[in-house]
Formats: structure tokens, C-alpha cells, sequence
């Protein structure tokens, strides 16, 4: 894409509004457009990175079995009163509207509910079991005090994943599953060395749920790393015997702030026993279905993504998630053919690039490239011309190398 | 994928609750569920197609310079103030809910004021024009009646660009560009047959705005066709004014009752002057942005498609948008095997499939075969064993011809 062509402009200065390293990045490199507290919508390169995220998650929801569909954002009264989450003072964060003829509808805040009560429409012998079906959706949560940037909105965009199973023991093959799913997606979204497998606590029907904690000091969270184990611990959960539990040697926990940015939670019976969603078993008992969920947030980890892996000259995105492979900067007139052809040359072997083809000066080219942090700078100028070789800047590591063209490109397809 | 791991199941009965054909079929096929009056989930198969459909409408959308992005959901009542449209006098369908810590906030019905709203921050110099920004949506309208199923929801699906142009004549080989990709749109996702482009009325600034209506007993407009230069006129602007305009005969118009499945429009400064959405021209003087609007319902063309195309049998999906390219029926135990390597053998040729594996009679099998509507159906049974043909049949024509796997292979990889 021609950065011309590319409406958003960067901001030298952080927006008065924002207190979060990630809103303060993400709005000040184009990424995000602040509409309210809590709520943003994505620019074109922020929904750009969403969809890469999307995309990576699709493929392991896929690969461990799951199956899309796309519940609705309105809710209803009568679904919600079955487990007695309708209540607002028992659920606090709903946001709720009224039909204009008359009767109140909720919007969505998470899922349980939703699935149950369609399940139970098809669910009715063993052999319908296992299931595992998943959604990504806008979900809104009446925050009272949203100030974490996108990391914490009144309305963000989510997958959710939930398990259906016979019972507990084939509940926890799937479990597993995907929680090496999880792992493989915070290792593609570049989050992989500071996340962290966390012991959450369990409900009824397991000791433990987990969460995926992420090391940040903009969390909201304390964890407790073992760092030789790659586990932590969440501080509402530390006890002697947890700690045992985990064969965790005490003294080498520490104490981190972190940012939660996944969930597994056994649900069992919970919220299929209020639906009657039950199963036939093979002896032709009535059996409750043993639930598990399976949440990320995705705008949540562009937050988080924003957040970490940024350095004090702006964003700097892993390649998978990145909006761009390559952002190819052109600088003065007389390098505008050669860069011209490099651009038609990376677009015809798929390589996503954003090219700066606009006419300002090589410090602000360069600031612009810091700030917006696609992975590969590629500039032309005199030194290109001359050379023959192409000026290839690493943004995470500012290592900068000269190559060929057919070089470059034997190191992007790889 | 295996129809044992499609947890939906199809019922002979159409539900009690609908009224409309597209409803009903879909909801009987296992591709919707309904939540409330207006507001469905897409099951998986539901999904599959409102996916095809999102791509096609994005490829069309990005090879006339569209770029996507997502503006979100929740609405400030201080940027709809500002084209007076925040009042439920003026617009009557808002859903409008409260934040916790007070003030009121709308759900997207539309998006000019958040487009108008955001670009104000981008756009200064005849420079930054022409621009095209798209949106898939979910929009929520508080309509009091819901009754034609998900052809018009109270919570839908919906892809929406506006354009941004230096002036009338800019704008209009936009426009001119936008129409087309439209009737490309609508003849990819198989409706074009039975589309016109039909005149509606304008605003202040064209004469006319342009509606895709599409022909069906079920819809709730009313167009006067002329079948020889595929055009139509809507009822409320039918005139002699329009038909002179058009130069077409009028005895040969025919009414017909049709649904709108798509509309473009030019809006000129209605939504840029409230937002002060103006540009420096080349004198250095500032000109409200020029602006059109193009919608497309998504959800709703997945209902329209249903209703039109298909049968007393059930659906009949045309192959860009249906959920698998190909419904292959396994028949009785002696089948399995042969089945099996056919299924591996689609799969590794990247045709999608929907394998029925299930221990079923033949009866049950192409009955729900028949309302699912997959394209090509492939029957393998006691016919294939012996003779070691396919049996292919064509959804649409029910023509049913004998072919090696070969000749199929080579037939749908065309």
C-alpha cells in the first residue's frame, strides 16, 4: 500500500485524553481512533494487525477441532435469568437496551449462556459429543473507570472457545489441547518469552483454571514466576499448598506485575445443568454435558502487543502480526524509479509492503517508520543508487545491513 | 469435515415461530438460530456462507481502492448531535443504552457521523483525497416489527464505504466505479440474474440515488422493471419525468415486488459541513469534503439468496458463496472405504467438502442434502463400488451424470 494512500497520520505528541503506554502509541502511530473512555475503533493499520491476530487464532481453534459460528450481540431476558446472570447485582457490567415495543435485551459480556441455550437444541445423545465451538465477536462490559488504553475497553473484540464433553476425563484430553493451542498463539503473536502458563483459582468442578499472564508493568495483575518451571501463580491463589501442588521451590518465585491475556476455565455442569443441556449416555442415562471455556481477547493483545514490545522510539511488531512485512521508504526524487520498481518487484512476490512514497524529508520518513515499527526498513536513496544494494534496517534490533534485491527477497519468503 | 462433527441437525418441520421462507429454510437446513424476533446466530453452516460473502465483497471493495477498517459500535451522543440525528424523534430505530458512571451512548445504525467524525483528524489538503474507507458491522435498528426473517434484523451484518472526494466530478467516477463492483458483487454471490439497478430518489445534491433490488415475491418494495435495459425504477419516484430521464419506453415497465439488497449515494457535504470535514484546495481556500455512501446488508444477502434460489426441496447454494463446494454421501458399510479415500482425496485438492458419515438410510441422507443445497452432491454407494464411476449430481438442475474421480477433479478445480 502506498502511504499516500494511507489517510492516518502520525502525531509527534501523546494525545491529552490517554494515560497508557499502548493508547498513547497506538493512537499517536495511526492505529487507533479514540471514540469514548474504553471504546476505540481500529484504523486501517490496527485492523490490519487484528486480522493477522485473527487469522493465527483461527488456525489453531481449527487445528485442535473447533468450529465457528457467530452468536448475536443481543441478548435475552430469559436466557440469562436460567443461571441468574441477568441480575445487575449480580453481574455489574452489563449494558442493557429496551425494544421500542417494549421488553429489555442485553448485549453481550461473554457467552456461556448463549451456547448452552442453543445447544440444548441439538445435543442429545453421546454420539453428538465432543463438541468445540467457537466465536469472535464484539463484546461490551460496562466498566465503571476504563483507563488501561485498549487493553481494558467497554467494548472490545474477543474469541471465545467452549468445549462440550461427555464427562470430566475426556473434558481434560480437550483441555489440554487447548492449552498447547494457546501457547502456540502467544508464540506466533511475538508474546511467547514473557508469558506465562498462571495458576488461577478452579470453580466446583477443577482445583485450578489458568490464565496466560503476560509481564507488563502496566498490569492490573500480580503473578508469581517460576521462571525454571515457565509457570506462575496468581497472587489470590499463593498458598503453601499450591505451591507444592506445582513441586515449586518457594524461594525462587517472583513477584510480577502482568497482564492476563488468556483463559481456560473447567466449567462441568454449571452452565449446561440450568439449560437441561444433557446427553444420552450409552446406558441410556440422562447426563448433564461437562462444559470448559476458552477466551482471548484480540484487541486486547494488540494492546498487550503495543504495550511490551515497544522501545522509546515507538511500536515494534512481531512479523506475524505485523501490518506490513515491509515498509519501503523512498527518499528524494531521483530514487522515485528505482523505488517504484522494489515496490512492484515485493508486491508481485506477496510481500505486504507499505510504501512511502510521499514527499517529505528522510528524518521525519524515518521517525514515521520508528514510530509505526513494521518489521523490515528498506530505504532508497543515494546510497541504494549507487550501490546497487539495498538499505536493510531491522526495527526490533536497528541492525542495519546492505543487500541485493534478490537477497532481501530469499530472506522475506522464508 | 465430517457431517458426525456438524452438531446441527436438520428438522422436517418449519419452526412455529417464522413466517418467512428464508427463515424457515434456514433455520430448518441447521444454518440460523434464533435468539429473538430480528436477531439471529449464524450456526456454522450459516457462518460458511456469510464468509464467502465477506470475501467477495472485500475483494471487490479493495480492487477499487478500498481500505478496511472497524469503527466500533458504541456511539456518542455528542458526534451524532451534530447532524441532529442523536434524537429518537428524528430517528426512530436507535437502541441507546447508559454507562454505569451516567450518560447515555447509541449502537451504530449507520456510520457517516463516525466516518465524518474520525477523518476530521486526518484530512486538510486536496492532497489527502480521493479516499475510500470500508467497515463490516454489526448494526443494531430498533425496528417494532421483525417478521421477514434475517432478510431485515434488528441486529445485522453489514459492509458500508464511504467516499471522500475533492468535489461533484471526482466523486462521481468514484461512484461510477463503486456501481460497478456492486453489480460484479451481486453476480458473484449468484443474484445478478435477477438484480436491476434501480433509480431511487436523491438529495441535494444528485437527482437520484441508485438501489440493487433484486425481484422476490418476499420483497417489501415495489419497482418498475424494464427488462430490456436491465434498469428499474422505485415505486416513489416513478414519474414521466424519470422515465423521459431514462429513455425508457413505458409500456414496457413491469411492477414487481423486490427486496433492496444494496444502495449507493450521494451524499455531498451533508455529513462533512456539520463535522467542519473540509480540505485546502490548490488556491489555498477550504471546501467541504465531498462524500457518497455504498451499502451492502450481509446478512441480509444471505437471506435473499435462500429465499430466492431455492426449492421445494430446500436451499440451493451457487458455488462462490456455498458453505462446502461439494456434499459427499456415504451409502451403507460396504462404502465406507471408498468414501473415505474420496473425502482425503477432495481435502488434498482443496476442495471443501462436507462428508456425510453417518449411519444413516439414503432416504434421511439426500433429504438433507437436498435442504442444505451444496452444489455438487456425490453419492457413493453400491453404484460406485461396481462400476467404479461417481454418481455427480448438480444441486440446482438435479441432473445427476457417472464420472471417474479424475474427470470430477477436473471439473471442479475449473
Amino acid at each position: 500500500m502506498r502511504q499516500s494512500k494511507l489517510f492516518t497520520k502520525t502525531r509527534r505528541e501523546a494525545p491529552a485524553d490517554e494515560i497508557s503506554k499502548n493508547a498513547i502509541l497506538l493512537t499517536r502511530a495511526g492505529f487507533i481512533h479514540k471514540e469514548m473512555a474504553g471504546v476505540y475503533t481500529l484504523l486501517p493499520l490496527g485492523f490490519r494487525v487484528v486480522e493477522k491476530i485473527v487469522g493465527i487464532i483461527k488456525e489453531e481453534m481449527n487445528a485442535i477441532g473447533g468450529v465457528q459460528m457467530k452468536t448475536s450481540a443481543l441478548q435475552s431476558k430469559e436466557v440469562w435469568e436460567k443461571t441468574n446472570r441477568w441480575s445487575d447485582e449480580v453481574v455489574d457490567n452489563w449494558f442493557k437496551t429496551t425494544f421500542k415495543n417494549g421488553g429489555e435485551v442485553g448485549l453481550s459480556f461473554t457467552n456461556e449462556e448463549a451456547y448452552s441455550n442453543i445447544l440444548k437444541n441439538y445435543i442429545s445423545s453421546y454420539k453428538d459429543l465432543p463438541l468445540n465451538l467457537y466465536d469472535f465477536k464484539t463484546i461490551f462490559r460496562n466498566e465503571t473507570r476504563a483507563k488501561s488504553g485498549i487493553m481494558r475497553g467497554r467494548e472490545f473484540y474477543w474469541k471465545a472457545m467452549y468445549s462440550f464433553s461427555t464427562d470430566h476425563e475426556s473434558h481434560n484430553v480437550f483441555y489440554e489441547k487447548a492449552k498447547n493451542a494457546y501457547l502456540n498463539i502467544f508464540n506466533r503473536v511475538g508474546l511467547g518469552d514473557r508469558t506465562y502458563l498462571a495458576f488461577a483459582s478452579g470453580g466446583s468442578f477443577s482445583k485450578y483454571s489458568h490464565e496466560f499472564q503476560t509481564i507488563s508493568d502496566a498490569g492490573e495483575d500480580v503473578v508469581h514466576v517460576s521462571a525454571s518451571k515457565k509457570l506462575a501463580i496468581n497472587d489470590e491463589v499463593l498458598t503453601e499448598e499450591v505451591i507444592r501442588d506445582l513441586g515449586i521451590n518457594k524461594d525462587e518465585l517472583e513477584s510480577k506485575k502482568a497482564v492476563e491475556i488468556g483463559n481456560i476455565f473447567t466449567l462441568g455442569a454449571k452452565f449446561s445443568e440450568p439449560f437441561n443441556l444433557t446427553y444420552k449416555n450409552e446406558n441410556g442415562s440422562e447426563v448433564p454435558v461437562f462444559m470448559g471455556s476458552y477466551g482471548i481477547g484480540v484487541t486486547r493483545l494488540l494492546g498487550v502487543i503495543a504495550e511490551v514490545l515497544s522501545d522509546e522510539k515507538g511500536l515494534s511488531w512481531p512479523v506475524e502480526v505485523a501490518p506490513f512485512r515491509v515498509h519501503l521508504i523512498s527518499l528524494g526524487e531521483n530514487a522515485r524509479e528505482l523505488s517504484e520498481e522494489i515496490y512492484k518487484t515485493l508486491t508481485a512476490n506477496g510481500i505486504e509492503t507499505l510504501f512511502d512514497d510521499r514527499d517529505l524529508r528522510a528524518g521525519e520518513k524515518f521517525a514515521d517508520s520508528d514510530l509505526i515499527g513494521i518489521p523490515t526498513r528498506i530505504v532508497v536513496g543515494e546510497k541504494a543508487l549507487e550501490s546497487k544494494m539495498l538499505e536493510v534496517k531491522d526495527r526490533a534490533t536497528q541492525e542495519t545491513r546492505m543487500l541485493t534485491i534478490e537477497h532481501l527477497l530469499a530472506e522475506l519468503k522464508k
